[in-house]
């Protein structure tokens, strides 16, 4: 197998050799049986999404260097991927066939964590679970937030805009500092880590000039290497909060409720909106909203008043919380260990995902609405629509942030059914279109749809994409990184691209 | 006069010409007592900073594309300001000699204040009085962040990373959703807006791919003509907060015990920390430290309490507040006016900037420095040291941030001493060397220093700010676009940075 247009087979068999002597021998994949691994375990084998061609494992930033000169040389596209697990958006399948999949577990040193001023600074191969256990190390005195899953790259899972429920759970907005080998193997650090030597290179996100930790997220202008990530300090009480609502019409009230809490700060975090899991039901109500408080204890009580009294207005709401002082909770449900960082798995066998009986394949329907129970209302009735029509099983999630949600709708299909997978993502790309006639956007995609909701975001003839173009030109002029990254093609490649 | 090196007197002819069929006779400056207007009112005359070659003043976007289209057809140099203040570090006085300069004053429309979702939408004209006079409007529902003066632009502000000290009082960190006039005219949206109508457009920073908000901070990559701000609700109270303490060397005690105040959310804001002004003493103590609280009564009775608590630790500390109810107060000092939004130029007179007597004129010299009391100190001392050999007239305050301290401090000189002027700038230069040891970066520098402060960012032979150079070249091919911002120069021009 080679890059297709890339490099003759001859080419791609001298580059297997450099990056061979390069990196080692057991850090480069070739055999067929290897490769299967590194597709999208959620979406039927070989389907849709290529795999990639070769598998590099870097070990260092020295050898990062020289997988991009080696893909510079032969004009190979790489890929690159933190972990790989990117649930529910492709895993790690790559956009561009013949793709070299760069995987950097094997960077998975925690770097630093600075108690006093709240950070750690990881590589990219630090999962979640990797992160907490050297946070124990420092005794929980500092809390991440995590995703739903912790198999994942702190890294990758935030410069992917990943979503964590805890604060600093706007994971994006939790990175400070970063290290980017850049396509012609450049080292750069962003912000204040341009100075050599700066003890502020993780503490402020602007340094001199403009700003770039925002660009090289969901991009592919550099190799994101190391980022500093914002923690919390253990709080006195941590408080797990669930309020239930028994009609399906009352989730404008539980929004339209729950946004002065949230702009006003009682409520930090991401709060969650969910219908019930397991998956009997799911297109109507009624609603479980989560949430945690943090802070001294006489603080949360006052909280927990007002909150109660608050959504006291809905007829029929329980609000109930379960305190925790000192240590996270290790036996604790889903929702306790997430709002305290503590990683876990528990959402697989709650969604069912790899029941032996049916094992599912899943992607996500992932749109930005305001923070409104109106637009909730309307994303909520969008995905149903179609998701009745399927009778395939799945799940809505919205999660509030201060001024947007985000509207998770998780469609799940029989793992190993091409056809049904097909049918899938048709209905997907359908929301997609229904939902930009609403201008809602989608804030990440399957690794198969990037082109097709890149295209959405098409104010004055697609002027930011193009812009983005001109910025993918001039810092990867041979095109080698993870080209079709959310629909970012170089030059040479923008044929691909549908527009 | 005309642009040294850009253009031919009689080529420049046809341009005025050309600016003024499309502005209007009157939105085109040329002669020399106005152009006097446009340098720093804060150095002595025609000092250090060039005066522009030309005044436009756009008062639409299609009148910002045209300004764009005619430099680029001339090759002129333009440079932008929102409304010019730009306070101690330059006024509107422009970087390259015979830039024209793009004062886009006459755009001053807020366009938009959203009261369930806690933000406006501003021109660069809109100056903090303006938005300060439409939020009234909305019964001051909302408040804004204000800096130390109200005069400047709220968009102008935020753009060049200013700050302010209630909630949001990130200025940069507040703005969500640009739109910007590329150097080829092209108007692009960032984020949500990205997408044609959409809601989300000033909800969300991030859109799909790449986030470019921060690039078009403190850059030459576009002239940014809208912004979205995020604003507070109105709390139920509000409480202007002092600590004073008597002696000098409890700094380190009140920042490392204000720092876990901050980071757990019981501060909310930008605490700052001031050496006493008017200016006799300053080289010493006390120090006072100012904040804010904001929630319902009984919070705000928790918080104050938590933090009477915490500062009992110092000897002889006193904390006061001043506690109001409803609209924002009027009559009321600087510090209860500055937390609460409400825009006022008091600092000038405190300072004693514009004493007809001695009218001075100042610098800023503002590193960001790690949240700790030993970083605090070590910045204070290299700052008093030099202070205290000049004797002239200044003052310190540390705005303190999560993880980060803004060191400002102040150095005055009589305005139109040219002599002591001079011998500011040299100081500030060996300040900012010194600085740079220690690994403390400035956040901002004034218009004829921004070379010195970019070259300290140094790592790997200023490997970022080459990267910011291909940016511009993609975008900005011709070099029209401010040249020397942040000192970013375009290749045309790039000679006349110092590295």
């Amino acid at each position: 197998m080679h890059p297709e247009g890339a490099a003759s087979a001859a080419e791609f068999g001298a580059a297997v050799k450099e990056f061979t002597s390069a990196l080692g021998e057991d850090a480069v994949l070739t055999d067929a049986a290897s490769l299967r691994e590194f597709g999208d375990p959620y979406a039927p084998p070989e389907w849709a999404n290529p795999q990639p061609a070769l598998v590099v494992q870097p070990a260092s930033l020295e050898e990062v260097q020289a997988v991009v000169r080696i893909a510079n040389e032969h004009r190979l596209a790489l890929w690159t991927v933190s972990r790989g697990k990117n649930n529910g958006y492709g895993g790690s399948a790559v956009a561009h066939p013949g793709s070299v999949l760069v995987h950097l577990g094997r960077m998975n040193k925690v770097a630093e964590v600075n108690e006093e001023l709240a950070y750690a600074v990881v590589e990219p191969g630090v999962s979640f679970y990797d992160l907490y256990e050297e946070l124990g190390r420092h005794g929980h005195r500092l809390w991440a937030a995590v995703p739903d899953l912790g198999w994942g790259s702190v890294l990758g899972n935030a410069v992917d805009h990943g979503i964590g429920y805890a604060p600093n759970g706007d994971r994006a907005a939790s990175v400070c500092g970063m290290e980017v080998v850049l396509a012609d193997g450049t080292i750069v650090r962003t912000g204040m880590g341009a100075m050599e030597g700066s003890p502020s290179r993780h503490l402020s996100k602007r340094g001199f000039g403009p700003t770039f930790d925002g660009l090289f997220m969901q991009s592919n202008f550099g190799i994101v290497t190391k980022v500093g990530i914002w923690l919390m300090p253990r709080p006195q009480v941590y408080s797990s909060c669930l309020v239930s609502v028994i009609d399906d019409g009352d989730l404008e009230a539980l929004v339209d409720i729950l946004r002065p809490l949230v702009l006003d700060g009682t409520i930090t975090g991401q709060p969650g909106i969910f219908s019930p899991l397991p998956r009997a039901d799911w297109v109507s109500g009624p609603w479980t909203l989560r949430f945690a408080l943090y802070g001294r204890e006489a603080e949360v009580d006052l909280k927990i008043a007002t909150i109660r009294d608050a959504f006291a207005a809905i007829d029929g709401a329980t609000v109930s919380e379960n305190r925790y002082h000192g240590q996270p909770p290790q036996e604790a449900s889903q929702t306790d260990k997430v709002h305290a960082g503590v990683p876990n798995q528990d959402m697989i066998d709650e969604i069912g995902l790899d029941d032996p009986n049916l094992p599912l394949g899943h992607t996500v329907f992932s749109s930005i609405v305001p923070n409104t129970g109106a637009h909730a209302r309307a994303i909520t009735e969008l995905f149903r629509r179609h998701m009745r029509a399927t009778g395939l099983p799945g799940g809505q999630s919205l999660v509030v942030h201060g001024r947007y949600i985000t509207n998770l709708g998780l469609i799940a299909f029989p793992r190993d059914d091409r056809g049904a997978a097909e049918a899938v993502f048709e209905i997907y790309r359908t929301m997609v279109l229904e939902a930009t006639a609403l201008g809602y956007g989608e804030y990440r995609t399957h690794v198969s749809t990037m082109d097709m909701v890149a295209e959405q975001f098409g104010f004055n003839d697609h002027a930011l994409l193009r812009t983005t173009e001109k910025i993918k030109d001039a810092l990867d002029p041979n095109g080698i990184l993870s080209p079709g990254k959310s629909g970012i093609w170089p030059s040479r490649l923008r044929g691909e691209r549908g527009l």
